[in-house]
């Protein structure tokens, strides 16, 4: 129990914080504030997993995307029974964060617009086609699970940094991929925001379940055939 | 005493690099200068937390904030006796630090306005309402809460990471959450600030004691309760 | 051969999130949204390299770059029969890399122009002539293997530090150098946009190939004779 | 021999990355490309430092600044007989970081104008006068030099830590100082501009030498005398 209540929790927070920067701050003009851009909301979502990860990471793993829990599930590191009730609480905590969050932003009597949406073609902030949502959401997330089965290998030198790596690894993420689809590479988010803002969201909603879920479980299996050492030397361990 | 030393500088810092960077660089213009925005102000504010943590965490716990002393009290992490002189430390630091800032602030013979006080309604950065202010800096504190119990648990792969969840947790409130109510998660920099702006801050501080303490102590129950496991196998710690 | 593997996929996540920032994102300016300008580019090439150094360090060292790998081998960290297959996987990957990211950039209908790739003189995004950039290459080149160099020393207090330092340090490198020549400091990273752009990024690229494998084994002779400690008191180890 | 070495290399880096960050990327406005801005320029200033600590931190201890190494002597961590050779280390090395800076600087055939020096008055980037430039360059020294012996003292659990609190410090005083006095806190950083910008720079040298090293020793005695902790039981390091 303790496990879904953190992975709902961090779920919530990670919408909560990261769509929220999005919605109230990204674009906030109020002379003579300076809004904090794509940059600001980059560090906000990688922000939300390197806080939940050093604190409720010991509890769930805190993977608070059904595409890392269903990726590390294909690379043999995840047990086929949590993957239902960790994905349910995912989109769970993550719808939960978007009503809080929906609740704070109506409250300058301002629309919310498209809220957080990810999107192609007209709804892709910089008008990217199917193809191209397709292969960076497919891509990032593959690479997001890669690095999460990496960095949380046990070794003694690096244990306790894998939180700033996967944190800073979504940072990055949606430093380069923002213009193409606002960026999901994670189901439960792109569903707390298309729930919200319903029409064009939810009909483009597919891509952003199928291509993060297909990318992470490429990710687990290239992880697994292609890179897993299981063995290292003293001398591996030293560079 | 060390300890009320250290949660009297801590504070300070608080305040005179937090409100210190709002107040002097976020909005400068100086051609052809680009101030620091809202995401300088951000970091700014996560950093003392940073390095006040690193440096002096070892003597007071590093608060710098009633809301969070609160806040591990009522989960049972601090002892009734330490609250009263901890929040008196905190809010004298932080209006020390206020002090300095203003006899800074004002060696360009420019008026420093509203200096970094928090506000709702006509003094919400974004025009926000009461409803949204209470709200934000409610599950904003309560969330700080939770992720400083998560992250200071005993923790052999992670000890040592606190410093840095814990004030880049600082970062992320206020990514998202400027707008809304100027972000405060802490009575004593609310204080810091309305002591020497009057009139409205004073009328408005009310909220931003209230909404952060509660939010507090909603974090230190919610940890305590639902989150906080105290048996670990060797697997648990693995992930 | 998990070793090319890891330096194949390493580098093509380098060129994809490094110059994927800087082609998708970096001057982005659909309203409303503010693009990552330069600071967003630098956190962006810097965080490639600390996600992988986390993820696949153990595995290949994670050098990522020619210039990494011909200055350890010249400071005596890495073995002669190493050098070429590293190199040949870089250079691989890196192309890969682009490819992919050329796949995406086309989706939106409008020219990639000169990708994210090196230059100088009138190709110099600020301007600057061919003795600056070679300086600047040389130099930025050859700290970065020294950072290398001395954060991998084994060290009981600061092991596990080495993927943050060596990857920050390129995001300072960007932060320094982005406007004389678009900064490489690698040749695998110039290769693989002057693959696609041709013409002058062809003619220019001698510059990006030698004046960072240079830098780099001054670096490493810099480092191996003037710097390297190798025995430590314990109260050396203080500090 | 090889301590000065490092200092001498560490302060080169330090001036030529974050003075030359300031100079060549700060206020880059080539169409379409965003300067770094002085989020950027406070970035670098700290990650110089950050790297440095990594990699050569072990040989010298990585002062890189005379306000530092005097606050260390003034607080007894640091012996009378290294001050005078590691400030003259620090002076040489910041000088030849400035020469090369200079040198790439002028490859685009415009005027270096005032190079990053630092100044009040007219010279204070936001016109700050000079009551405010001693009070900012004092306390900020006084803090920076607080956080760097806390953050070094004997810590089973935070040891490692100390690169990434004390650079990013230099980071956070950035953030808060560059409107007021470009930010010094470091001699060494002052007297290598001014000796390019010459005039004013050296007239309003004094201030960027007497204020920091004030400050640095205030740092030093405070914390001896009110901060430091000899003992700590088990409870102590567990918070």
């Amino acid at each position: 129990m303790k496990k879904f209540a953190a992975e709902f929790l961090g779920t919530l927070w990670l919408v909560l914080g990261g769509c929220g920067s999005a919605v109230l701050a990204a674009n906030f003009k109020s002379e003579p504030f300076i809004g904090i851009g794509l940059v600001g909301v980059s560090f906000a979502f990688g922000l939300t997993v390197l806080t939940i990860a050093y604190s409720l990471g010991r509890i769930s793993g805190a993977h608070l995307n059904p595409a890392v829990t269903i990726g590390l599930w294909a690379g043999g590191r995840v047990e086929s029974s949590t993957v239902l009730p960790y994905v349910i609480s995912q989109i769970l905590g993550g719808i939960a964060g978007a009503g809080i969050l929906y609740a704070i932003a109506i409250g300058n009597g301002q629309d919310v617009g498209n809220f957080a949406a990810n999107g192609y073609d007209e709804h892709s902030p910089g008008g990217y086609n199917m193809i191209s949502a397709l292969l960076i959401e497919f891509i990032m997330t593959m690479f997001f699970v890669i690095i999460i089965f990496g960095s949380t290998e046990k070794d003694r030198r690096r244990e306790g940094f894998a939180g700033i790596a996967i944190g800073l690894a979504l940072t990055l993420i949606h430093l380069i991929s923002i213009p193409v689809t606002n960026t999901s590479v994670n189901p439960a988010r792109s569903i707390s925001q298309a729930v919200f803002v319903q029409g064009w969201a939810l009909e483009q909603l597919w891509l952003f379940i199928v291509a993060p879920i297909v990318g992470g479980m490429a990710g687990g299996a290239v992880y697994k055939n292609l890179l897993r050492k299981t063995e290292f030397t003293e001398d591996d361990l030293r560079e």
